[in-house]
């Protein structure tokens, strides 16, 4: 249980690593919507690792098939089930996994939760399970940009202790997909590469932070108490594997000011009411003010590495995991698109829910 | 829409600030349970406003009253109703608010959503809100004890610049509550206790952090993919008024340790699989390990302040919100129990759950 | 678990029969509905017992309070709590029912279930529990009609064996109002009447059918596949106390047609395209077509009659249950505005999940 | 939105009669489960189309792969995808009915909800979404083996006017499967094949009631309120396609009896608490008392028959829907498997739902 998300846009994921193949069912899409196997290939690519030198060499062509909801080009009405088949599992690869649980991996917490575990690449608990949520963003990232165009945009901003400098009010995807690791502050992009290619080098990995800001959101989204639109995108963000945390606005920075300091007056401006300042991030009481959505999540450093760690096997002793060949020294580039699609699934399910909040 | 929190255990609160009260009504909770009035009140006077010198002067005598669900002093496994009458309600203290709208306040996102609001004291927006999380919160306490005396344990590590030191492993809640800022750091208590006294006077307001630890949690809680016990507990806290970000285990300071540093090695401790460091804050790939859950909430500074503001009024004229009374300088100690509440929900939501994973 | 009914516009409801109280907590309600205390009185008042001679003697005043969700006379989009105190609490009455279980009442399940029970005159299975659905029905009433004047209109079409023939497309509530057991045929309902105080002398009950009529509902409310109109109008009306069936259109009477007879031809009546014959009672593939819903729900006779009845202790003895002195002879009366309640509340959450179905 | 259902055990169905298939994702189900691709062919080959002379022609091999949630034999606790591919997939088979809405078919509610269909053989209202829900059901029937022994067995009672005679205590699948109407009366069966035959040379269809019994059912499934076991179960066998009417236990006969008469006493059976005669048909106040759920649904005619039908096209002008080759006279046998399903379904999300009812 826990394989679903949303409300009234509603999707559910299944799949493991090293299983016939990954997918969704997105039930709740609107009908009319033009959709096509080409609309979900950018993102799937943006997501799938061996993009570049920097990420793991796991070969995914990852394609996406249409199995249903969609007709002469248009969605129905009706759920939409997507499915990527698995082209390089490799279950074998994994043997040397299935008796030991591997350091700050899911491997003890799924065995003490059900009794067994599918030991092959992490099974369900691997991040290839993002590929059915990537998926069910591009459907929700068109419907935004139908509906008022709203765009969500992320961006890495911080790997290991590099940070980069970049005006979240201009940066273009553009510029994000300039850089291989996906950060538009060019500079330390390049010294971020360094970072990763040692981190490589050593058999170690390194984590980092995504930055994220969304535009064109209509005020009114969100709702009051435990729904709040900070709430839902708490939990959508943090469902993503290797999160840790995450704030939005000044976040764990406005400990530091005083509520005269904090406080964002409104003003006018060309007759809308705006704040000063957007220190909410775009979202007060829970409910945006039509302001951007400012947030920011950590991704800790990658728990595959490739080096000899001690463990335990399954009965209870002491093990050492050996360093195998090949690991993805650092998720950040990749983890954009998914920072990107559990944003766009959370705003699509409460544009559709605050419909008809007053007569 | 959005007033319920739960699957299993699940609650759906009522009640404006200066309404006829505010409630809950409690579903799902086993049959069984010895429940009295007097069960809520030691949680809801640590909620309640005027506590102490540094607290709002707002009275609320704050009595719950146990509408259903209970006979002959046990849970019936029916749905339980518990109400508190508002004593202290003074709705015309607020006719000023009503055609502007408060600087980092919810009013302005409120009237936007529903073309109307409830201008006295915030109305389903005021932190009044939470009288019902705190009551339903009292049960799940009392379940979580009852199963497998799981006890959750938060405090104030932090107001505005001043840091606290906390032995997590070991603090009682004896010494929290020791403190009136729920500190039980003494030195730092002092100190916090002495800026909010100057925040009073100057008619300012101060944030802080939150810790909380859960201990005796048993591994398996949560649920993989969307439900991860992370994720769901990100949800309730960052649902909690005022609240600007939520970190687990090391959180936003992981981004500084490479993975060989921050992997945690399983060890065998007294025949039990243990990790060596809790670096996951007790919660790995969504699900809890068996280690002591760990986490920190900040909670912005509070937006009502006793100065002159600029903002606007209802149809769009610049206006001056006048300085006012009575002000709460810093809501943190009064969060405490608050953040205990949403956690404890969150788990006894889980406990449930997880029954019937395996056959 | 199981006090909430609803997607949207949801309603969650608490109480037992000789509690503090009876209520409903509504969420979802759009802001700006003109509501006070008034518009449940009428509602609440063709439920209670004692309405008339027929009726179970028990007096109920059953005045609503509205708690929280109204501020000047409008619904602001936050949950509406109403409460029904119970005024004519007797638990004391009920101290011989303490350790036996009376026939064909919940009295053994709840016990099998939850291990006790409140045996204050039924506690939550009573069907006093049914004031919340009602209070909730009047408020989806409302918005029925300033949506599309929709309007459900439900009466007594059979008690025991005396049928009636009323003309479905024409009847109105001044008529059905009119008799006392709400059947807006005269004969019939003087019939009925009779058979009624026949059942009352002899200490027995007599049961009936409901008939129900929908008006001016648009085409297109219901969800394909599992949400069918149908299945959640029969999943409401089979939750309310002693239903034993449900059936649409012709319903079980359509087994002896052939599909060429039972087939509807669409056919242009003043430009619209309409049914010629409603054989489907307003719902093909589970989604409305625009014309009126016509269904039919039965209640078996009431279980409490004033009977000596055997039955087995709590501890599994044989004994009798004694006869006692009063009892409602035929709920079908009160019933009729639970079934139009129960109707409008899944119409109206209907009306708001098929917002934004297609672009 | 629709295309889930249940709450703990929680299944969502996808695809279209003539899309690239059909097929459904379970959330929820325990790991540990013994499950193989044989385990879902007994119940597909006894829904499919063609399986004898009398169902309709249409040839699908219906072969079901199982995607995820399964490892080596046994499932994970994680999402099962099954899918079904379509093999005799015909889309233009259905050119004809582009532009006219079929008499009694869903092609008009789905145009008015959606503003477009699928028109191909009805796209998601055809009978082919069963799939997803029969292979679904399959791994619910294991589950409820695997508790309780509890069984499931439907049949045909009756078709068109001809009534069987059947014992509910002791029938057995065994003797319902050897008619290949699947109704045990042997007598009966002979004439309702004769009567299917009849109907489908006439280009006819006639509809018909099935029965199921469930057995070895432990008291206490269901909720209080609105999930009684009633309720869940009219909503399920409700969404089944071409369904008109549920009733439970004495159904719409218990209109005639009284109270005493319809009044079931508690005895002790071997030591156990039982009813005498069983006249709730195994639910009262809406939770499972130990004795069989008896249940009857009414399926209308088939809506697809051979005949030339009076119609209106899309623009609203007269026209005629031919006859074609091809039609199902009587969809009853194929229905016993999709009822059985559906009942398993709902008492294994409720039987997951009961534990922890009580400390």
């Amino acid at each position: 249980m826990g394989d679903s998300f949303g409300k009234i846009f509603r999707i559910t994921t299944w799949g493991e690593s090293h299983g016939a193949g990954v997918g969704v069912v997105i039930d709740g899409c609107p009908s009319g919507l033009p959709l096509n196997v080409e609309d979900f290939q950018y993102e799937l690519d943006r997501r799938k690792p061996g993009q570049s030198k920097i990420t793991t060499q796991r070969k995914e062509s990852d394609i996406a098939k249409i199995l249903s909801g969609v007709f002469e080009g248009r969605t129905t009405g009706a759920s939409i089930s997507v499915m990527v088949s698995n082209q390089d599992a490799k279950p074998h690869a994994y043997d040397h996994l299935k008796e030991l649980y591997r350091p700050s991996h899911a491997d003890f917490t799924y065995e003490k939760k059900y009794g067994l575990r599918d030991w092959r690449g992490g099974g369900r608990a691997s991040a290839r399970e993002t590929v059915g949520r990537v998926a069910a963003g591009t459907i929700a990232k068109k419907l935004l940009h139908h509906w008022r165009k709203i765009q969500t945009i992320a961006w890495v901003e911080q790997i290991h202790d590099i940070k980069s400098s970049v005006d979240k009010k201009t940066v273009k995807t553009k510029q994000i997909e300039a850089s291989i690791v996906r950060c538009p502050d060019l500079e330390a992009s390049e010294a971020m590469v360094e970072r990763i290619h040692q981190a490589r080098k050593s058999g170690d990995s390194v984590g980092g932070i995504i930055r994220a800001v969304v535009r064109n959101v209509p005020a009114g989204l969100g709702e009051p108490v435990f729904d709040k639109l900070t709430a839902d995108l708490a939990k959508g963000l943090m469902s993503l594997p290797a999160t840790r945390g995450v704030e939005f606005g000044l976040g764990f920075n406005s400990v530091t000011l005083k509520g005269s300091e904090h406080n964002d007056p409104f003003v006018i401006q060309k007759g809308v009411i705006r704040t000063k300042k957007n220190r909410s991030g775009g979202i007060q009481g829970g409910i945006s003010n039509g302001e951007d959505i400012d947030l920011r999540v950590i991704f800790k450093p990658t728990a595959t590495i490739n080096y000899e760690q001690d463990t335990v096997t399954r009965d209870g002793k002491k093990t050492k995991l050996k360093a195998k060949g090949r690991h993805d020294p650092c998720v950040l580039p990749r983890a954009v698109p998914m920072v990107e699609a559990m944003i766009n699934l959370v705003l699509t399910d409460h544009y559709l829910r605050q419909q008809k909040n007053s007569l």
